[in-house]
C-alpha cells in the first residue's frame, strides 16, 4: 500500500462558506474553475474551519455567559472569560491551564490547546468550535462527492501543537473511506526481522502533507492528495486517539 | 511560502549502505537509474536508518555489557538487558519505563520510545542507534549533493510514536538548508484578525509527507519533495524540540 509517486495540490477559489452550505459541491465547483477534476482514489483534505462554518459551529463570543469557574480561570490566565467558558463547554477534561493556554481533552477525545477553539479566518468577535462529529462531517462530504460519481476518501484536519515538540502540525480529526492506520506488525522487513510494533498513522501523515499546500493566509482550505494507495475502509478518527490509560508519555 | 503543487516520489534502488559509505553519491546514482534528476529547491528526505548505517551507528547487541540498572529494568520490562543498556547509554533522561517500552529523552533532546534504537531493516542481532549529530549528517549529505551542482534541503527522519495519539509518524531529526518552522505570528488572516500563535513545524510535515512514498518494507529509504517553497536557512532540528520547562502537556 506504499511507494510510487504523489501529487498534492490546493483547491483555491471556494466561496466564503456559511451556515447550512453544502461543502462537496463547493469543492467540486472550485476544482472545475481550476481546471481539475477529482479521480477515484484521491484523498480530499478539508480544514476544520470551513466544516465548522457550514455546520454553524462559529459563534459570537458574546453569546457565552461565563461561569464562576470560567471567570476564575480566565483571570489567572489573562484570557477572555467568555472564551474560557466556550473551552470548558467543549471539553471533557482539563489537563493543564498555564501561561495563557488551556490544554483540554475535547468531547471527541482530542488533546489540544483551548479545545480546538480559535478565532482566525473567521469574522472578528466570533470563535470557531470543532465540528460535533468530524467523522460524520467527513462522511457527508464523501457522500456529496460520490453523488458526482467519484469515490474519494475525505480527511478533516486541524492544526494542533504537540507535546515535546515546537510548532503546530496538521492532524486528522475526521475521516471517511480510508483506514487511518497502516499496520506493519508481523511483517518481515527483508532482513529476517519481524516488525513488531510499527503502526503508521497515515491519516495524520496525509493531513500534514496537505498542510504544505494549504496555507493559513491564502484561503486554500482544501487540498487533494493523488496517488496514495490506501485501504478503503470507513475508518474513524477515534482510532487515532490513544486511551489515556495507555498513554506512556506522562 | 505556501501553496501551489507538490510532487513527491521515492528513490529506489539504493545499494545496501555500509559503514563509511557516502550517501549523497548513492542517492544521485539511484535517481539517475530511475531517470530522475534533482532540482534546485527540492527537499531530499532521508531515513535515519541508512544514515546510521553509513556512520557506523549499527552495532551488535552482543557488544553491550548490561549494568546493574539495565539488568533490573530489563527484568521488569521483559526486555533484553543489552538492549536496555544501549537505550540508557543513548539517553539523557528516562521519562517512563512501562509495558515493555522505555520513553527516553535522547542526548539530542528527542523524546521517543527506546531512545530511537531499533532492530528493523538491519541484519539480525544488530541494533541501530540514531546518528550522533543528525543536523551535521544532513549538512554532509546536502554538501555532497551541492558538489553535483544542485542546491537542495535535506531532512533526516525517524518514525516515532506520539503522546495522546495512536500510531507512529515520521519526524524530522536532522535538517540542513531549510528553516524547520513557518512563522505566521503577527500576520493578518484576511478577516482582520492577527494570527497570534501559529508556528507550523513544516520540517515535521515534510517528514510525514515523505513517509507516504517511502515504506518500511520496500527499501525506499529516500524521498524527494518537489515544489515546496521554503525559507533557505541552515535550520537545526533542535529548534523543533520544546524545552521541557515549556512543555504544557504533562
Amino acid at each position: 500500500m506504499k511507494g510510487g509517486e504523489l501529487r498534492l495540490f490546493g483547491v483555491k477559489g471556494l466561496p466564503e462558506i456559511s451556515k447550512g452550505m453544502d461543502i462537496a459541491p463547493a469543492i467540486l465547483g472550485a476544482l472545475k474553475k481550476q481546471g481539475e477534476t477529482l479521480q477515484d482514489g484521491d484523498v480530499v483534505v478539508v480544514t476544520q474551519k470551513i466544516v465548522s462554518k457550514a455546520e454553524g459551529r462559529v459563534r459570537p463570543l458574546s453569546s457565552y455567559k461565563p461561569s464562576k469557574l470560567a471567570k476564575a480561570l480566565a483571570s489567572s490566565l489573562e484570557k477572555d472569560p467568555r472564551h474560557v467558558e466556550a473551552i470548558l463547554q467543549e471539553s471533557k477534561r482539563i489537563l493543564r491551564a498555564e501561561r495563557g493556554v488551556i490544554i483540554a481533552e475535547t468531547k471527541h477525545g482530542f488533546v489540544c490547546a483551548n479545545a480546538g477553539i480559535d478565532h482566525s479566518n473567521i469574522d472578528q468577535g466570533m470563535i470557531s468550535l470543532l465540528p460535533k462529529n468530524p467523522d460524520a462531517s467527513a462522511r457527508r462530504i464523501r457522500e456529496g462527492i460520490r453523488k458526482a460519481g467519484v469515490d474519494v476518501a475525505v480527511i478533516i484536519t486541524d492544526t494542533f501543537g504537540r507535546p515535546f515538540r515546537e510548532g503546530h502540525v496538521n492532524f486528522a480529526i475526521g475521516i471517511a473511506g480510508i483506514s487511518p492506520m497502516l499496520d506493519y506488525r508481523g511483517r518481515d522487513d527483508g532482513y529476517g526481522n519481524t516488525l513488531k510494533v510499527t503502526t503508521v498513522a497515515i491519516a495524520d501523515e496525509i493531513a500534514s502533507s496537505a498542510e504544505l499546500v494549504m496555507g493559513k493566509l491564502d484561503r486554500i482550505p482544501v487540498a487533494v492528495v493523488r496517488g496514495y494507495k490506501y485501504a478503503k475502509r470507513d475508518g474513524r478518527a477515534r482510532e487515532l486517539v490513544r486511551p489515556s490509560s495507555m498513554n506512556l508519555f506522562r
